[in-house]
C-alpha cells in the first residue's frame, strides 16, 4: 500500500494526502479501527513533510474518516462517509422521463454528427477563429472589472442584467438606428436562452410560427421544443419571398415570425433595405409580431452598415431582437441580449430569474470592460479583414471546384451550396467524410424535410490551405457521384 | 451646437467622438446632407486631437452615417441608420404572453418584496458575505486558467460541462460517500437552472411531488412553473415527520420527492444519518425518485459530515443530487452540478444545449482552478469561523428578545423563527418595516398557504451590531403586537 501516491502540480500537498487516504479509506483499502500510520511513517512513505500528513490528518478527522486517540495516533472511523449505505434499489429511467425530454434528445444534432477525427478538414464549425482571440485585452478587461468592484461581481446579480452593460447596449443598438424610447434590454445566457425564453412566454392561440426556409437549425429545434408549428418561406437571393410570405399570411394566422436578416444562417444571405422595409409593412399589417436574430450582422465584410428589422419598426413595438456577439467576439463569454418592448422585458425578467436566476456576471462584466475600452472596434477591423480573405477564397474555390446549381453567402463565416434536385449530400458526405473531409448536410436547416440537395460549408476555423484542399475533394466526389 | 460634448475616462477618444456624433445625427441635431464641421474645427470645439476626430469620422463613414467628398469635407449621410422608419404598429403585449409567464411573474417575489432603503438592517438576504471573498485566488485561478488555454475557454465549450472541473466534482462527490460507479454530472447555471431542466424532463404521470413543509420557495415556484401539484410534509426537529410521509405515501402516488437533508431551507435543520437511512428505506419501499438539493451542505459549524441521501443510496441510481456552491463561495459564478444516473444525465445534457448551449466557461475554468489550489478548503476555516460567530450571536438574541414558540437552525446562514398561532408576521414586518428592520415572512415558504406565524431570519450579511440591534427590536415590536 501508499506505493500509488503521485504528487500532482498546483494543488497543495496535504490536499492530496487526504484525497488518497479518503481514496483508501472509500474503497477498502484501510478499513473502519485501522490504524493510520504514524504521521512520521507515512511522510518517509509518501516522500513528503510530515507537517504535511499531520494537516491531512486533521482534515481526515474533521470530514469524519478518522479519529485521534491521546497518544496513540489516528485511527480509520468505525463507519467512514459511504460505508452506511442500504439495500439500494435501481430503476429505469427511460420510463420516468417525458416526451420533450426525449424529442430535445432526438433534436440534438450534436449527438448525431459525424465526430472529426484528427487531421480531418472540417467545415462544419461557424465558430470563430481561436488564434484571432485578443487575449491580453480579455485579462485586462477581468482585471480592471475586478479591482473596480471585485466583491460586488463575485455576488449575486439581477436576473435583468449588469446595469454598466445594459445601458451600453441601449447605446449600441440605438446607434443602429433602434428608437429606444418605450423599450428595454433583458441579458441572457446567450441568442439560445433569450430565444427559447421568449418562445416560452409567447401565447399560442394558433400554434404556428412563419419563417424562412431553411433556417438557423437550433431555432427549428426551440421552435418544436415549444410546441409550435413551424411554416417555411423560400428564399431569393435578397431574401425572403415576399410573395409566398404574403399567401401563407393570407391562408393562415401566425402567432409570432422569426427572421434572420442579416447573413442568414444557412444561405448567408443579407436581406436588401428595401426588402426590410417591405417585410415589415407586411408584418405589420398581419399584425404578426417578429422576433428578429440578430445572430452575426457585425460581420459584413464590405459596405455600410444595414439597419435592423426593430429599427425599421419605428416607435413601434412589434419586433423582438435578439442579439449576441457569440460569432463575432468569444461564444465561451455566454452572453446575448433581448431587445424588446419594456414592458414585455418586464415580465421576461421573471421567466429569466426562475430559470438560471442570472447570467454569469462575470462574463457580464469582461464584456462590457472590453467594449468600453474599444476593443470590440479593433477587433472586428481584424476579424473582418481576415474573415473577408477566407470568405474570398472559400467562394472562389467553391467556383472553381464544386458542380453546384446554386450557391449563396454575402458575407459572415459561411456559404450555401445547392445541387441539382436529386442529388444527395448525405452520399456526398459520407463519401468525402473517407477522405477526411465532413461539412454540414444542409436538410437540418429545412422546416419541411427538403434540402437533401444542399450543404453548408463553415470556413471560419479552416486554413486556407485545406480549404482549397478540402473544396476540391467536394467537388471531384460530386461529379464522381454524379457519373 | 457641441457644448455638451463630456469624455469620460477608459474609452478611447475617437469612439467617444463617433458616439457623440452618431447621438447628434440619429435625434436630427445634424440634418441629412448636411456639412460636418472640418475636422480641425471640431477638434477644437470638442477640444480633443485632429487625430481623433479623423479617425471618428472615418468609422461614421463607415458605419453608414456620414460620407466624405474629395476637397469639401464631410457630410451627413442622406438617410442614416434609423431615419427611413416607416409608419410604426404598436400592439399590446399582454395580450400575447401565455399563463406560464404570467405565473412566473406572480411567483417572483424579487418583485413583491421589500426594497431595503439605506440604512435598513435586513435580515431577508442569505448570500454570502462579500467581504469575506478571497479576491486575490479568484484573479489567480483566472489568470492561470487563461494562460494554460485561454483561447479555448473563449470558444464553445460542451453542453455537458468543463471536463477538468466535471472531473474534480466526480472526486468531490465520492469523497462524501457517493458511489460513483453508473452516475455522472452535468454542469448547470446553479442550483435553479439543475432543478428546472431535472423538473422539465420528468414525466408527470401523477402530475405530483412530494417535499418538506416549509421548503426552498425557489423550489416551490419551480414546482409549480413546471405544473406539478405539491404535497408538503411537516417537519420535525430532526427532519421531515416519516410517519406523516408515509401516509401520504399510502393515500397518494408521487412522480419524483424533493428533499432539502442539510441546512434545510428556510427551517435550517440538519436531518439526522438515522433518519436519512429510514427516509431512503421508504423512498425505495414506495419506488420514488429522490430530488437531492445540497444548497449548503458545506456550511456545517461544529460536528463531522453527514453524507448526502445520494450516498445512502449507495449503488442505486434512485437520487438526483443537485449540487452548488453559490452559499458558500461565490453566486456571481453560476456553476451548478446534478449528479445522477449516467443515462439520465445523457438525456439531460441535451435539455441544456437546447435551453443555453452550455454554462460559462470562464466560471466553471475559474472555479475548477480555485478548487484545485485547495483555495475552498482554506476558504471555509475562515467562513465558518466568521459564520458560526454570527449564528451564535444570532441564536443567542433570538432566545434573548423573541417571544417565539419554536426556533430551529443547526447552522448554515439563517434561522427560522415560528410564534404563537394566530400571530400575524405580514404585520410584524410592516411595523419593524417602520423602525428600519426587515426580514422574510414565512408563509412564502409553505406549500400549503399556512405559516402566518413564522419568520426566517438571514444572518450572513448583517454586522453583529446590526444583529443585535434588529433583533431587539423585532422582539420588542412582537410583544407590542402581542399586546
Amino acid at each position: 500500500m501508499f506505493k500509488d501516491f503521485k504528487l500532482i502540480a498546483g494543488r497543495p500537498v496535504y490536499i492530496q494526502i487526504k484525497d488518497y487516504m479518503k481514496h483508501l479509506i472509500i474503497k477498502g483499502g484501510l478499513q473502519g479501527n485501522q490504524k493510520l500510520p504514524s504521521t512520521r511513517e507515512l511522510s518517509t512513505l509518501l516522500k513528503v513533510s510530515r507537517n504535511s500528513v499531520i494537516s491531512a490528518y486533521a482534515e481526515l478527522e474533521d470530514d469524519g474518516f478518522a479519529y485521534a486517540v491521546q497518544g496513540q495516533g489516528s485511527y480509520v472511523a468505525p463507519t467512514p462517509p459511504g460505508s452506511e449505505t442500504i439495500s439500494s434499489w435501481t430503476m429505469d429511467w427511460k420510463t420516468r422521463i417525458n416526451d420533450h425530454a426525449r424529442l430535445a434528445e432526438d433534436l440534438d444534432i450534436m449527438k448525431r454528427g459525424i465526430r472529426a477525427e484528427k487531421g480531418t478538414i472540417s467545415f462544419t464549425s461557424i465558430a470563430p477563429d481561436e488564434s484571432l482571440f485578443d487575449l491580453d485585452n480579455v485579462k485586462r478587461s477581468f482585471m480592471d472589472r475586478m479591482s473596480v468592484e471585485g466583491n460586488v461581481l463575485l455576488n449575486y446579480g439581477y436576473a435583468k442584467g449588469y446595469k454598466p452593460l445594459i445601458d451600453y447596449l441601449k447605446q449600441y443598438m440605438e446607434h443602429k438606428g433602434v428608437e429606444m424610447k418605450g423599450k428595454d434590454i433583458l441579458i441572457t445566457n446567450g441568442f439560445t436562452e433569450g430565444f427559447d425564453i421568449v418562445l416560452s412566454a409567447l401565447s399560442k392561440k394558433n400554434g404556428s410560427v412563419i419563417c424562412e426556409n431553411p433556417t438557423h437549425h437550433t431555432a427549428i429545434k426551440n421552435l418544436k421544443l415549444n410546441g409550435f408549428e413551424i411554416t417555411g418561406i423560400p428564399m431569393e437571393r435578397d431574401g425572403i419571398d415576399l410573395v409566398e410570405l404574403e399567401k401563407a399570411l393570407q391562408e393562415q394566422a401566425f402567432d409570432c415570425a422569426y427572421f434572420v436578416p442579416s447573413y442568414h444562417n444557412p444561405t448567408g444571405i443579407v436581406m436588401s433595405p428595401e426588402k426590410r422595409q417591405r417585410l415589415m409593412k407586411l408584418m405589420n399589417r398581419y399584425q404578426i409580431p417578429v422576433i428578429e436574430d440578430g445572430f452575426n450582422e457585425e460581420l459584413r465584410y464590405s459596405g455600410s452598415h444595414v439597419a435592423p428589422l426593430i429599427a425599421a419598426a419605428g416607435s413601434g413595438n412589434s419586433v423582438i431582437y435578439l442579439g449576441s456577439f457569440s460569432k463575432v467576439l468569444f461564444p465561451g463569454l455566454r452572453v446575448g441580449w433581448v431587445l424588446a418592448d419594456q414592458e414585455l422585458i418586464y415580465s421576461l425578467e421573471s421567466v429569466k430569474r426562475a430559470r438560471t436566476i442570472h447570467t454569469s456576471t462575470l462574463d457580464q462584466s469582461i464584456l462590457y470592460q472590453y467594449l468600453l475600452g474599444g476593443h470590440l472596434e479593433k477587433y472586428l477591423k481584424k476579424a473582418r479583414a481576415e474573415y473577408k480573405r477566407k470568405y474570398e477564397l472559400t467562394l472562389q474555390c467553391c467556383k472553381e471546384f464544386i458542380p453546384y446549381t446554386a450557391l449563396s453567402g454575402d458575407g459572415g463565416l459561411h456559404l450555401f451550396v445547392t445541387f441539382a434536385e436529386g442529388f444527395n449530400t448525405r452520399t456526398l458526405l459520407a463519401a468525402c467524410h473517407e477522405q477526411g473531409v465532413i461539412f454540414t448536410a444542409g436538410d437540418i436547416f429545412f422546416t419541411d424535410g427538403k434540402g437533401q440537395n444542399t450543404i453548408r460549408i463553415g470556413f471560419s476555423r479552416v486554413t486556407d490551405e485545406d480549404i482549397r484542399k478540402g473544396i476540391e475533394i467536394i467537388g471531384r466526389t460530386a461529379r464522381q457521384l454524379m457519373g
